[in-house]
């Protein structure tokens, strides 16, 4: 197969029935992160990003990708923020792969830990939990990481906070959305966290992007090989839950009709801005955790209610 | 397993954790779809309303639930309607059993079929179809239908359509809206077709209500066994398509964790108030079909587009 451009194909893209060179590839992808980015108005002069670098191969490619536009720019910093939840088998790799990116690009780079904040690692904790209602580690690790990546960003100064989230990231959420019936979360999701989160909860809440939301993760690891990029591959050992019932049934559908993907995503854009006006939103109050006083959806946050009890 | 009346138990309910015997079963299904008709208004005095009714399980279910609230009245009517698609080796045994009821229950019946309206039945038009971009038949299939059952109900002086969709179908529709993107159609669905839909297309179209709306499709057909009915058991040769792979999801989904049918379609309902906003709804014009009179979503409609080209 040969691209448009006359040179060897290394990748078909089914959705648009297009072969891709080495080169188009590449460049087919920096050319929508970048279209995503300024569709959405994701970064403005000012802005200290703090990146969610875990290392692993969506983390690795956002921070690469945004540091070609940002690091040209005198009007705007970046830095990255790896959270040590502590899994023996599998993070440490993983944060060795941050550190060495980070070193490669000059970025500047911190690295936090669950050990630290709550106390005990994720290993430890989810030997404690089997006899609790909630069983699901990602539960636990998700709500602990998204605290501290909120708080530590928010203390080193950042304006918003960057995550690797890909398409199937991000179509998986709208359907589990969907089908938990968390309509409140489904109006959180986007390009970039809705004002409305903000004004609930004022300054303590750091907006995050998400410029990788249109490219499938196929793509992202190809972008990833292709560049020879020295990143780590594992995948997390606590991976279950609904999300990887979700992921099989809508990769099955993306088999059978290509596109379905953006299908999903661009209607719930379609969607959101009408499921935001819903009366859960309307609200200017600031919600803060009685016990840390961080941002809350209740009266307690998460991360107190399954981490300091 | 006993029933909590004391009986033995013929049922047990996963996602409430209850074992019913026959009677408190059949009692709960009475009572829920009670419950949905009055919930959301779907009848009223002066009422006369048509019944699709094709003969399997759902629209015989229906059918007779409804029968039970509407004959003690006399401020309302009902009657029904049988679509003869033209299946040779389906319908007629269905209609059979459409008619043995209908006499039964002593309701006005009436049968209209495609060969009549179209000049072909569906059996040679799936022949036709063969070449065609849109290759199945259930398109064609409840395009027609839907075409006939309005005018005809609407001739016949009904003010409303009623007809057999469970819990199954509806949370297939709403997550095939989902992922298709189409908010228009998605903003259709509910208990009773919004009534900015009845705005767009005046008193050409025919409201639709689902009473079954919240009965788990295997609750219908265990209601029918129950109640000995005699009904066609057949599911139709040309069932397939993108609804098949979502049924198969969600019945997993289900499994795992029971009560997904239902969080799903609450869900939606919360929703859905907010989608019909949008602005594709706020148009008061009335679409009507430059060909044939009849509604429209553009300029033609559907079944003028797919069956009298």
């Amino acid at each position: 197969m040969k691209c448009r451009c006359g040179r060897r194909a290394v990748y078909y893209r089914r959705f648009e029935g297009s072969a891709l060179c080495k080169k188009c590839f590449l460049k087919s992808i920096e050319k929508k992160v970048k279209r995503t980015v300024r569709n959405n108005k994701l970064i403005r002069p000012g802005d200290r990003i703090a990146f969610a670098l875990s290392g692993g191969k969506d983390s690795s490619a956002v921070l690469y990708l945004m540091h070609e536009i940002i690091s040209p720019r005198r009007d705007m910093e970046m830095f990255a923020i790896t959270i040590d939840e502590g899994i023996s088998s599998y993070r440490p790799k993983t944060i060795k792969a941050a550190k060495k990116l980070c070193k490669e690009l000059g970025i500047e780079h911190y690295v936090f830990s669950f050990k630290d904040f709550f106390g005990k690692t994720l290993d430890q904790k989810v030997k404690e939990i089997k006899n609790c209602e909630i069983k699901e580690p990602c539960t636990y690790c998700g709500v602990g990481r998204r605290y501290v990546l909120n708080l530590k960003a928010r203390e080193l100064g950042a304006t918003k906070i960057c995550t690797g989230h890909n398409l199937d990231d991000e179509v998986q959420s709208i359907i589990m959305n969907y089908i938990r019936g968390d309509i409140l979360r489904a109006g959180r999701l986007g390009p970039v966290t809705d004002f409305s989160i903000r004004k609930k909860h004022g300054k303590m809440f750091i907006p995050r992007i998400k410029p990788l939301r249109e490219i499938p993760e196929k793509e992202i690891a190809l972008y990833i090989m292709l560049k020879n990029m020295d990143i780590s591959w594992d995948e997390c050992p606590y991976a279950s839950g609904i999300r990887f019932d979700v992921r099989d049934f809508i990769n099955n559908l993306e088999k059978k009709y290509p596109g379905t993907k953006y299908t999903i995503l661009y209607a719930f854009d379609k969607i959101v801005p009408y499921i935001r006006k819903a009366s859960v939103f309307k609200e200017g109050e600031i919600l803060k955790c009685k016990k840390c006083g961080e941002p809350a959806s209740g009266e307690v946050c998460k991360a107190c209610e399954l981490w300091k009890a």
